[in-house]
């Protein structure tokens, strides 16, 4: 067993310095990566149409899914390159998928390169990919409770995104108890409130990215 | 990088032969155990919830959560005996952590155990942890593209649950497409709707587990 936790760690360290080069190049070249973690159906691609009309030609999108390119699909039917990792059964994206896909899309006018992880609020919140930041996307379909929950993802992320608020008449979901359980998980994080369908919450979260890359 | 897959496949050997005792440790007791797959708020515990009245001195549950023991509570509420495992940042319960759990609940007149896996439609699918069959739950709310997108867990399968179909009228959800996508990916595959709040579907769904735990 020693053996596998020392190859294990020598792989991790050896991915960590790859997330490293990476998220060089992408400062280079002044593209900011988002992360975008969250369950499967949990809005991610949804959030991105919604976000397309103010992102066309400053942003790129690469997709991951177990199988299909319906997002890539998506993406590009709302006027923005996309390029789709499928893993079959891997429950996250790696770092080496990245710098493999990044050759595939045109980042050269892109200021943001949006990386719509595999369908997992747990496994993506471990791997560093190159980002700049991760955002956690949490669906109040989900239930109040995802947060205190599943706290992993929302430690590492600098924001939350609360999607389909929409839907809340038709829920029972106390949205003050996810946001509360959200900041106790992690102080700092930004929680927005939005709705892909409506349009609400999507300016505030596009002025915010704006302001964080900005800083950069 | 060899070692470590030589090592892999070992523990995970023996994590197989460890499922296969507890499979025959539940066989002599006559307990039937049905592992939950779903994303985080799916609705396996709702489900549950919804099934309790049915379930009532002849099932237990175990639940699998990174944090809290909310779960464990609310299924203590509706009269049935539960376990709670906290996985921290564990994105699947293990063989091992079952195996802790059986000595801890009353299994003595037990037809059924429920393991309610960590939430997590893709990572769960790839472990034994000594159960009859696997029951992937996948809610109308994350979306009709689901099962074509992440059907690793239909795949190991013997049925998928279609849950909060009460939300349908206000969602843009072909649950058709849905049940065509996943008897796709396995076509021995029977599905089941559910809405845990009107209860359809749910007298449906512990017919066939009793006839299936009658068959074995």
């Amino acid at each position: 067993m020693s053996k596998t936790i020392t190859l294990r760690r020598r792989v991790e360290a050896a991915g960590r310095r790859t997330a490293e080069a990476l998220r060089r190049f992408f400062r280079r070249r002044g593209v900011f990566v988002v992360n975008l973690i969250g369950s499967p159906g949990s809005g991610k691609t949804s959030l991105l149409e919604a976000a397309a009309p103010r992102l066309r030609g400053k942003a790129a999108v690469i997709q991951g899914d177990l199988e299909t390119d319906e997002d890539k699909r998506r993406i590009e039917r709302v006027g923005l390159p996309a390029y789709q990792i499928n893993t079959i059964s891997g429950c996250h994206l790696d770092v080496g998928q990245i710098r493999r896909a990044v050759g595939q899309l045109p980042l050269d006018n892109a200021r943001f390169l949006f990386i719509e992880n595999v369908g997992n609020l747990v496994c993506p919140a471990s791997f560093e990919i190159g980002e700049d930041i991760k955002v956690a996307v949490v669906s109040v379909t989900e239930g109040d409770d995802k947060p205190a929950k599943y706290p992993v993802a929302l430690r590492v992320a600098a924001a939350m995104v609360l999607t389909k608020t929409d839907l809340l008449p038709h829920l029972r979901c106390d949205i003050e108890r996810m946001e509360r359980d959200a900041v106790v998980a992690n102080p700092e994080l930004r929680v927005f409130r939005c709705s892909a369908r409506t349009g609400e919450g999507v300016d505030a979260l596009l002025d915010w990215l704006e302001e964080v890359a900005a800083r950069r």
